[in-house]
C-alpha cells in the first residue's frame, strides 16, 4: 500500500497507539497526528512513537488527514466521527474500532454531510489492559478486523477501509452492523458480563486462595467498568439475548447437580469442552460474514 | 529435608508425575515408583524422569515406601489411600492431591488401620492441562498447597506432611476439610461451572469470532469432563451455595440492563474490577486458615 500523507487517530490508548505505531513501523503514513483530550496521554503516545503531532482540537487535528480512524470510547464515537466528517477534506476516510457496530452505524447514516466516506471497523484485540502505554505496533498482526459496510455503503469505500486494516497485518470479516452485534454479544460481551460476575460473586476473604483457574476465568473483569458499561448499553437486547442463553445452561448445570443427575453434568461439560477446543482446530462455516481480501481462512489464536 | 528411600506415586498424570520430577531434580527421595491403571502412562512418567520404578499393581508398588501421593481421579481417591494403607509398612505416611476434601477424609477417618498416617493434601496448581507429558519439576514451586487435618490428626503427621510440600518448594496452608471445600467451590469449582457454560452457551457457528477474552474466560473448560463431574458430585452442597450466589449477581446485572439502571451496572463491574484485582496486591485475612512453615505470606500468582 502507498505511503498517506496524513492519518488522524481520534484517541490515543491502547488500540489508537498500536495502530499509530504500526503505521510509522510499516512506513505507511507520514504524519500520524494523535488527537486527545488529556495532554498525558498524548505526550505518552508521542513518547511510544506513536504518533508525530498531537493536539486535543479534534478539528484542525483532522484537517489534512487523508484518513480518520476514531478510536475513542463506543458512547463518544458518533459524536467523534460527525465532528471529524465537518473537520476533514472533501474525501477523506473515516473509518472507526468501536466494539458495538449497529448504534454507531444507524445513528450516523444519513447524518453526515455527503461526501463523508464513512465505514464502521471492529479490530479483534485489545483487552484488559488500556493506555498508549500498553500499544504495540504488532497488536493487529493476524488479528481479524470486523468491517462493517451497509446498503449505503460505496463499494470503493469498504474496499479502501478493508486495505488499510490488511496493510497493518490484520484479516478483514465482512459483516453487517446488525450481525456484528449479534455475535460479538455471544463472542465478547457476554463472557465480559460472566466474568465480570465471577469476581464480583467471589468472597473477598477467599481471595487469596485463588489461582490460574480463577485468574484466566475473571481476567477480562479488570477492564474499565465504564467503557464496559457502555457497550453493555449500546448493545443491550443481543446482550440479553446471549445472556438469557447462558442463564439456561447455568440452570441445567444447577438442575443436574440438585437431582444427582451425573449423566447430565457429564453432558453439559463435555459439549462446553468439545466447543473450547474448537476454535482451535476445524472451524464451521457461518452465512452471516465473509472473509474477504483474499483471507479465506480464519484469524488464529 | 533428608533423602527419603521411596516414595510411592500413585497416579502419575500431571500432578502425580510433577512431585516425582520434582522429588528426582531436588535429590528428595533414591527410589520413586509410579503406580497406574494403564502402562502407556507410566511409560510416558518413566520417560519423563518422573518415576525409577513403575508397576500396575498398587499393592506391590507401595510396599517399600517411606511416603505414599495418591494422585488418582476425586471419585477413587479413597479406596486408593484405604488399598495404600493396607498394603505398605508400618509408619508410612500417606497423603492426596484430591480437589475436595471433606467427603474423601470423613470416609477414611475411623476405617484405616491403626498405625495409618494420613493427612489430606490438595496443591492448587494444575489446570485444563492433563498427563504425565504436561509434568514439570517446578509445578509447585510457590504454589499453595492446602493441607486439611482434622481433630484426629496427630500433629507430627500434620507437620511431616506439611514438610513434605515444602520440600517441593510449595507454601502450606492448613484448613479443615469443610473450610478447604467451601473456598474452593468459591475460587476454583465455580470458575469452571460459569467457563463450562459459557463455551457451552456459545454458538458453534460464532466460534471462528471468538477473540483473547472469550478464550481467557472458557480456559478451563477445557478440562477433563469426567474429572471434574467427580469434583462437583463430591463438593455439590457448596458449589450449589456459590452457585446461587453467582446466579444473584448476574440476575442483578440482567435486571440493570433490562432496566437502563447505568448506575448500578457500573457499580457491579466497578466491584468485579476491584476484587479481580485484588489477589494482586494486598489481601484480605480470612480466619478460617492459617499459612504455616514460617510463610506468613500468601501465594504469589
Amino acid at each position: 500500500m502507498k505511503q498517506r500523507d496524513t492519518v488522524a487517530i481520534v484517541g490515543v490508548g491502547l488500540i489508537g497507539g498500536s495502530i499509530g505505531m504500526a503505521l510509522r513501523a510499516r512506513g505507511l503514513a507520514r504524519h500520524v497526528v494523535g488527537i486527545g483530550r488529556r495532554a498525558g496521554s498524548l505526550r505518552t503516545a508521542r513518547q511510544m512513537g506513536a504518533v508525530t503531532r498531537t493536539t486535543l482540537d479534534l478539528a484542525r487535528g483532522v484537517a489534512h488527514a487523508d484518513l480518520v480512524i476514531v478510536c475513542t470510547p463506543v458512547g463518544r464515537i458518533a459524536a467523534d466521527v460527525r465532528a471529524a466528517a465537518l473537520a476533514c477534506r472533501a474525501g477523506a476516510l473515516i473509518t472507526d474500532v468501536g466494539s458495538t457496530k449497529a448504534e454507531i452505524v444507524a445513528s450516523l447514516e444519513g447524518e453526515l454531510p455527503r461526501q463523508t466516506r464513512f465505514v464502521g471497523s471492529h479490530p479483534l484485540a485489545g483487552g484488559e489492559r488500556s493506555g498508549p502505554a500498553a500499544a504495540t505496533a504488532d497488536l493487529l498482526v493476524d488479528r481479524a478486523v470486523i468491517v462493517t459496510p451497509t446498503v449505503a455503503t460505496r463499494d470503493d469505500d469498504y474496499t479502501a477501509v478493508a486495505a488499510f486494516w490488511n496493510s497493518l497485518g490484520a484479516r478483514v470479516v465482512r459483516m453487517s452492523p446488525a450481525n456484528h452485534d449479534r455475535v460479538l454479544a455471544a463472542t465478547s460481551h457476554l463472557p465480559h458480563l460472566a466474568a465480570s460476575a465471577l469476581a464480583a460473586a467471589t468472597p473477598e476473604d477467599d481471595l487469596p486462595l485463588v489461582a490460574g483457574g480463577w485468574l484466566d476465568t475473571t481476567r477480562v473483569a479488570s477492564g474499565d467498568a465504564e467503557l464496559w458499561r457502555q457497550i453493555f448499553s449500546s448493545n443491550r437486547s443481543n446482550v440479553l439475548t446471549a445472556l438469557a442463553r447462558y442463564e439456561g445452561v447455568l440452570a441445567s448445570l444447577r438442575h443436574a447437580l440438585e437431582q444427582g443427575d451425573e449423566a447430565k453434568l457429564v453432558e453439559i461439560l463435555a459439549e462446553a469442552k468439545r466447543r473450547r477446543d474448537l476454535p482451535a482446530n476445524d472451524l464451521p462455516a457461518n452465512p452471516d460474514y465473509s472473509w474477504s481480501q483474499g483471507n479465506d481462512r480464519p484469524p488464529s489464536h
